[in-house]
């Protein structure tokens, strides 16, 4: 029997049992309804219930099914009500703004679950000869909107590939791991500790995302300054197109012209379906040492994290929070035992003396991976540095909180989404030379943007990701929701963030890929020659357009598209308004 | 006035006034006589004169002569018989046999010197216009016949970037450094230096390449252990297509869809002309360390290696010569000084009471950089490593020794051809699972294959770049030319060891490139599909086929077509048999 990892609820992110607990972190709402200037305390618990959701007739063409049914086992295909709901979307706040709201245009009229890469072919030849369209499908944690249908005229299948999960070979003298496209980030882990093996990516989705997922987008996972991002970590490849299947060789590297790994990686689905991936995989590292730190102001830290990257000191994970994101983590913590308190009380006066401002204080959590001699060096290292720029160390507690509660941070947006706040993130990548200026300006264009719908502003950011030559910034805001506009806002603000990134010569996401929400930029980012050679590679391969259309080729007219997404919604806002 | 380093010689390596001295090398030729049973030593030393060359009329399209000549200076456009001659071909065997016996079929009609990226795209625009075909042209050292001019029925254009020279900006802050594509290795390094910086890039054409050839055949540096491959330092491209400018940013990582970055290196000039790059690089590092060593067998060095690179003390560059690269290093030292001589015999005497046998001891140089702490360090780390394999260190001198003369090597090969003995090179990577299989299959089929020409082989080969999960084997090979045979010899052997990488799952090369000369390979390598993705993209980006036709698209008879290359001299080979 297959192993099944359980779908995350239609409605927010997570499993069904798993949310936010206000009890649990009684900091957060006072700080939430503070900052975004919250009056009201009375927001009714809501059920959500199946029925509520207005799904559309699912499309069926015989044929197709006939031919799915005489190849795959029953189980294997299903048009379910509820399986159809939650593959309608990823997680974006579109996506679930619009299932909340009973919405699911978006819904596909059958999901497959193959079971071999057999499985996947025959599926995608039955597809092409019937014209139907196909959107593979990994852990649905997408927020940028990659699992977007964006043709309602074709029927639609939603190819989950969570039963592909096999770490098919280890080779442990190599340090490469053959691996099926659809295990999730725990069953891979778990399999590979069997050979002593991590793969080292371990993104805020880890939970909820599988290895396909991550190589169709170029995810980054926390670790990434030690281990790289995904598509530094791939080296082979096997990817089945509607033209028949692309596979590389497991060589380290290699000079045989462009280099179609590269082809495949990011693809977000537009080309074929990626079946399996011979990665590079690591020891498990001897020493983990996670630490917390508080920083006088963000410059300084910044300055810290760009003299480690310099002098051979580089931790394998660092996330420096600006002073309103430092705010919330505070806030976010779990309700502290009696001791903790009086430590932490006696913390916050030693910081007072020591003449930290709070407003301006940031915190910075790092972790140092290897064996014990070089982390101990390293970590050693690293904190002089920190201290020449006037840190205080919040020593291996900080570390285990945040190692205790990192994957949790995605449940607030429900919480806050059911208390009609908006919340979202963008995230982008610069170089040092280039970092301050995007990030000053960008707060500021937040928060003018979010104050035009005439809300209090509520942004924050961290460093996320650090190279030799630059940094991830990542950008996390909230408002509350003008009844009726939500969408509109949304989008005003989502839009002047993202031409932020681009105006100031940075990219239009650093590991949450092009998907819907970011199409518009794709052009400015990688050049309309860019865009054509995609094009080319779509036409080529995919003929017939059947692999998850509309990605990575903006039309004509990006934005208008861009602004009409959800737009049944939007004509119930209007009407809601006149 | 724009600086102009020198062409190399026509008929091999290096410039006109370098050659291989064998009085400064005394015991190569007695060493090459013995292992290659060459009893002739009456070799008239040859005088190449261009008259010797069978020239081809040059091809004319007047009108797009003339619109060349209103928009560039008289001094950026000639057809000298002189320069037609250097722009023929790259360096490979096939190349300099084939002028060496008069035939320069791949003459260009016309070079041209572009001083600017206006310059490239007014020459690509007239190009297309007139139907004439571009090959860019960097320093001219390819060995993988990527110069090769494909389409004789059409005008052709050898694009000589060798004027588009400058560092444009450094930012020392994100170590970022934008440069024009046609810069050399040494100009640039001297460029930089200025501002304390290196790329880190140093092949061993280093003296005759430039960034823009580099980029387009994926090469590798000496120091590619740290410094990563050309691919690894690529931050943004700039390239002329016949369609328009590809462009990309200058950030650290990004998710925006398929990395077209990617889709300019390893393109080996079918799409289009790279202008500039912006390339991630280093401050100059506070210490570098050199160093020789002798291991007692082969497998023990590569036991040695891996073990560094799983212990954190890789090299920023290792090189290890199997037994018979060993004595070939050996034989090509420099003529040594009395003291040097003594001192070596006693080493002999030495390395025999420690029990090392000469046909099996090994020869590895390795070099550290970094700051002085870490390069000790590491330094160490990785003699007790090499210790306990029973290494015997040769000290800074023998690295002192390959750092004189690295970039000398390839002088052989003409000293070699003027003695009708033809030697070249074959290089892949592999897994470390797979490397010793590799190694020992390979040099046997090179042996065999040599033999079945009735001539003595000659086949070493040293491990020359190093990754975690493996690394790249470098095979050189030489043996007497069977006169009126040359070719079809070469072929022979050629196909022979290039099918033992395919079939033994490694790849076509490591970082020499596809060009003509592994063409044949290319669908084995990446998949039928993956040379689709890539035709693809030449029919949109270069849709009248312009750009270096014949690249990295094989025809349908691949092998049919690589056996013809030099097919008119072939011909004489066969009217002299006959």
């Amino acid at each position: 029997m297959a192993y099944e990892p359980r779908h995350m609820k239609w409605w927010g992110w997570g499993y069904e049992d798993a949310e936010f607990r206000a009890s649990r972190h009684p900091g957060f709402w006072p700080f939430a309804k503070s900052v975004l200037d919250i009056e009201n305390d009375d927001f009714p618990r809501r059920e959500w219930s199946l029925h509520s959701v207005a799904l559309p007739e699912a499309r069926v063409d015989e044929p197709f099914l006939t031919r799915l049914r005489a190849c795959l086992a029953p189980g294997q295909v299903t048009n379910e009500a509820k399986e159809r709901v939650i593959h309608s979307y990823g997680k974006g706040f579109r996506d679930l703004f619009r299932l909340r709201h009973g919405i699911a245009t978006g819904a596909p009229d059958l999901i497959v679950y193959p079971e071999s890469e057999r499985d996947v072919c025959l599926t995608l030849r039955a597809a092409v000869e019937r014209d139907i369209v196909l959107i593979p499908f990994g852990g649905g944690s997408n927020i940028a909107g990659c699992l977007e249908r964006m043709d309602p005229g074709r029927m639609c299948v939603s190819l989950d590939m969570r039963r592909m999960r096999r770490v098919l070979a280890v080779d442990r003298r190599s340090f490469t791991a053959q691996i099926e496209a659809g295990v999730f980030g725990p069953d891979l882990e778990q399999q590979l500790s069997a050979h002593g093996m991590t793969l080292g990516h371990f993104p805020d989705s880890f939970l909820h995302s599988t290895l396909g997922g991550w190589l169709a987008t170029r995810s980054a996972g926390m670790q990434s300054d030690k281990y790289g991002k995904i598509e530094d970590m791939v080296i082979a490849v096997r990817m089945v197109t509607p033209e028949g299947v692309l596979e590389t060789r497991v060589v380290p590297k290699a000079s045989n012209g462009i280099d179609v790994n590269h082809l495949c990686v990011g693809s977000e689905g537009m080309l074929g379906v990626i079946t399996e991936a011979t990665m590079r995989v690591h020891a498990f590292p001897e020493s983990r040492q996670v630490r917390g730190y508080l920083f006088p102001e963000f410059e300084g830290g910044m300055e810290a994290i760009y003299e480690c990257a310099n002098q051979e000191c580089m931790p394998a994970m660092v996330r420096l929070n600006d002073p309103d994101k430092t705010a919330l983590s505070l806030a976010f913590r779990p309700l502290p035992s009696g001791f903790t308190k009086i430590a932490s009380s006696l913390f916050k006066t030693y910081l007072r003396v020591k003449g930290f401002a709070q407003p301006r204080a940031c915190l910075m959590l790092i972790a140092f991976e290897g064996n014990e001699r070089g982390v101990s060096r390293r970590l050693q290292q690293a904190e002089t540095i920190y201290r020449k720029r006037g840190a205080v160390g919040l020593g291996a507690s900080a570390g285990k909180s945040f190692e205790a509660t990192k994957y949790d941070f995605p449940h607030i947006r429900d919480f806050l989404l059911d208390r009609n706040v908006t919340t979202d993130v963008s995230e982008t990548a610069t170089v040092w030379g280039n970092i301050a200026t995007l990030y000053h300006d960008t707060i500021s264009v937040l928060r003018e943007e979010i104050s035009k719908s005439g809300v209090r502003p509520w942004a924050g950011c961290h460093v996320s990701h650090t190279y030799p030559c630059g940094a991830s910034l990542y950008f996390t805001f909230g408002f509350r929701q003008r009844p009726g506009h939500e969408l509109e806002q949304y989008l005003q603000v989502k839009r002047a963030v993202q031409q932020s990134f681009i105006d100031h010569g940075a990219t239009l996401s650093h590991h949450h890929a092009v998907g819907t929400e970011h199409l518009p930029w794709l052009a400015a980012d990688i050049s309309p020659i860019g865009v054509q050679a995609i094009s080319a590679i779509k036409q080529r391969l995919d003929p017939v357009n059947i692999m998850n259309p509309g990605r990575l080729l903006p039309s004509s007219t990006p934005f208008e598209d861009w602004l009409a997404l959800g737009s049944p919604l939007r004509r119930t806002e209007k009407s809601a308004q006149h």
